[in-house]
């Protein structure tokens, strides 16, 4: 028996949602994106670029059907605002899963300024409340896979691994004794970014409930690696990789850092640890996820979807190693623990057959294939940390303030933001 | 030392914001009314209106005047679309506090469409999110009190009084032991509306938490009574009645049957157990809440604003008893336990000193001076219930589904929807 469906990707054009289509897509599911481009226009906004040379949508799509034969659907739609075109897309094309990326995901880029929360949390919540409710007045029944985050959880309590999702609690009874109960694992998000994923949450727990709607919410960690087995055949398909200081996640940011030869900056003892998913194990999850759906009345499914943990002092370290690159430690401006630590329970997937692609193994060639070989395409002015530091202090800006942009910078997709 | 703010009232046109403004500007508060009129305009969208002869807000305002000599400020401005407008009003004014009323606040309504609960979140939710961006872009300190619902508790459980707003919990830890948290109640909602005060509580979260906003969440019960001391001291200051089956809470309805003859209809035993609390005893808690803000950086301070908890069947009773009028029992579509009990901690505005106005001795009143005395202005197609399924069973429509329609109605403004 074979497990092919029709799935619509929300976001496929972003740098989860591409490789995922083309993954789908190579396994032989029928394959669409639903993307308003909407990152590329923030890209123009902050002056930024992949460094990585994407091409654009109909490009990719139309180098993906030469080297594949096969084709990817496209629909220009805003999802948060254009609820008949989502609306109309579903009814006419009646896909059996929905993949949902559509979402402003940058932590630093939501708390520049009011115009950018206000954004972040109108195009997400939206974005998803639409999705659902459009779902509903279709009479479909599709599956939904969410991307959420694992800034969501918030109390990370020492000793305790974070649960998939829910938590067991005892509540005390006035009488005395107490019953048990397994409640949404209580948030406690660190960016309005994060904030939005929350309210995702509580989202898709009523729609789960109230009608139904078979749902997984997947709490991942932070993507890292750039090529996956479909976007290295071919230049056209290349996948994005951001390393402003807005939509550059840690460690690709001390991976450019290295590549151009700048010091990788780490703050304070560099002890806080994050959670890590290398990309081709993502596109693998999700896959995974469409086979494994709840069933119609289930609560919402809830899987953690990281395979390590690392310390942000060792990621440095492991890249040094390889790149001959310095590390280099700053104060951290941060109200965290200098050390923290991050345990995970994530054996959903594991157990489903994922085979995870350790960073030790994979890190190689992001410093080779991309660092490296793209260093003439790094716009300097747009690495933050050393570099920012650096030439913040030459533009006038004061160092702490730099040096601030640079720590909300490294929690672009953190894992824990604090604990309680 | 005397108690005296500049607070602007956000939906101070409705039910509740207009009599709270009527009762600040009495007790000599600066109040200024904020509000979009977006009410009225759904009162026209149903063809519903008021039981009560209620007066534009222009009227209302010169008539306050008049009768009172204090000026109440007012704009229109679109909370949750003019960013800009709130923005600019907030650094004009310099408000010392926000009461915010202003979101789409019935469930029934909230559910009857994709159009309405597309439009019950975005409005809900940009209110709310727009009114905290402002105040942390205007850089003031500003107490903000929210008017949230007894509706966003979920699990009650067997024998376990609510809490207000948060619940001590113990984790167990894998290695034995456990630890102590007190978190946000877990939210379980029974409707669209209800589930925009949870995503409400995780935004004032974020906020308080984050820039240290100063706010006050106030979980509040149905309000059932009409006049208070200002809105009755003049006949264009009358305050709205509902009583169409999306915004007319339970007690309205069984007042306005039994004003016109109709038997009062319960769903099954009549056994679920509601919280309350009269209009008067609202007005007096915005004050109070007022008057004890939480300090800065402290969390959400929720307070749980009802008086007392009645069974659906003994509110019926009740007015039955003072009104001559019949009761009815009808089938519970509903998927609820046929009784609930429902214990609520509410001691906070109790030792600040509020004295409640008991359905008792409050009830008389609404039957004498509100429901007989306006039942020539009732729209006997609007009265749902008996009528409605009798109507509706005329037109065609299945006596389910009016009979369901009903029963979301009687949970306008419910207290537990449901427990786990
Ligand atoms: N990248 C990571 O490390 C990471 C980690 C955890 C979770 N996630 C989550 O995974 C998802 C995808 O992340 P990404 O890194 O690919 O982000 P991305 O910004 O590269 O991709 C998001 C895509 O969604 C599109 N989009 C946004 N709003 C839209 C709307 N209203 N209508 C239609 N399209 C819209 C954008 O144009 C973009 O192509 C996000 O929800 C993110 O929160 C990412
Ligand atoms: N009435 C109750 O029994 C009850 C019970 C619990 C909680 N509450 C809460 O109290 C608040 C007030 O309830 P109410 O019964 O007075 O409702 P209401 O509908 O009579 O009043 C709300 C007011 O807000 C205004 N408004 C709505 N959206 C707005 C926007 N975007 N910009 C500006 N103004 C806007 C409306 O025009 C209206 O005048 C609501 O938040 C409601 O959820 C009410």
């Amino acid at each position: 028996m074979e497990f092919k469906v029709k799935v619509a990707i929300l976001g496929g054009d972003g740098f989860c949602g591409w490789p995922a289509s083309l993954y789908l897509s190579d396994k032989g599911h029928d394959v669409i994106i639903i993307d308003n481009l909407s990152r590329r226009a923030i890209d123009e906004e902050l002056g930024a670029d992949s460094l990585t040379p994407i091409t654009d949508i109909q490009t990719r799509i139309s180098a993906w059907q030469e080297v594949s034969g096969e084709t990817i659907g496209f629909e220009n739609i805003d999802v948060a605002q254009d609820y008949d075109g989502l609306l109309n897309f579903i009814n006419t094309e009646r896909p059996d899963a929905i993949v949902h990326f559509a979402e402003q995901r940058a932590a630093p880029y939501s708390m520049k300024n009011s115009r950018n929360k206000r954004y972040t949390v109108d195009n997400n919540i939206n974005a998803t409340h639409n999705l659902l409710a459009a779902i509903v007045e279709s009479g479909q029944d599709i599956h939904v896979a969410h991307l959420g985050t694992m800034g969501v959880y918030g109390y990370g309590t020492a000793g305790m691994k974070i649960p998939e999702g829910y938590l067991d609690i005892q509540v005390n009874l006035p009488e005395g004794g107490h019953v048990d109960q397994s409640i949404l694992y209580p948030s406690n998000p660190g960016s309005i970014y994060h904030m939005t994923k929350v309210l995702d949450q509580h989202l898709f727990a009523y729609y789960a409930k109230n009608d139904e709607l078979r749902i997984t919410d997947l709490h991942q960690g932070i993507i890292w690696g750039t090529h996956t087995e479909q976007t290295i055949k071919d230049e056209r398909l290349i996948n994005r990789f951001d390393y402003d200081g807005d939509y550059g996640t840690v460690l690709n940011r001390f991976l450019i850092q290295a590549g151009v030869g700048y010091p990788m900056t780490v703050h304070g003892t560099g002890g806080q640890t994050r959670a890590f998913i290398h990309i081709r194990d993502m596109v693998r999850c999700i896959e995974l996820a469409l086979e494994n759906p709840p069933a119609k009345g289930d609560r919402v499914k809830i899987i953690n979807q990281m395979t390590e943990t690392h310390r942000v002092r060792d990621l440095a370290e492991l890249i040094a190693e390889i790149s001959d690159a310095e590390v280099a430690y700053v104060p951290n401006p941060r109200k965290e623990s200098a050390e923290n630590d991050l345990h995970v329970h994530n054996e959903t997937f594991l157990k489903l057959g994922l085979k995870p692609t350790t960073l030790s193994e994979g890190l190689l060639q992001e410093v080779e294939e991309v660092a490296r070989k793209y260093s003439d395409r790094v716009d300097r002015s747009k690495i933050p940390a050393q570099s920012l530091w650096t030439s913040a202090q030459q533009a006038g800006v004061p160092e702490q303030e730099a040096v601030e942009q640079e720590a909300v910078a490294a929690d672009a997709e953190s894992g824990l933001s604090e604990s309680a």
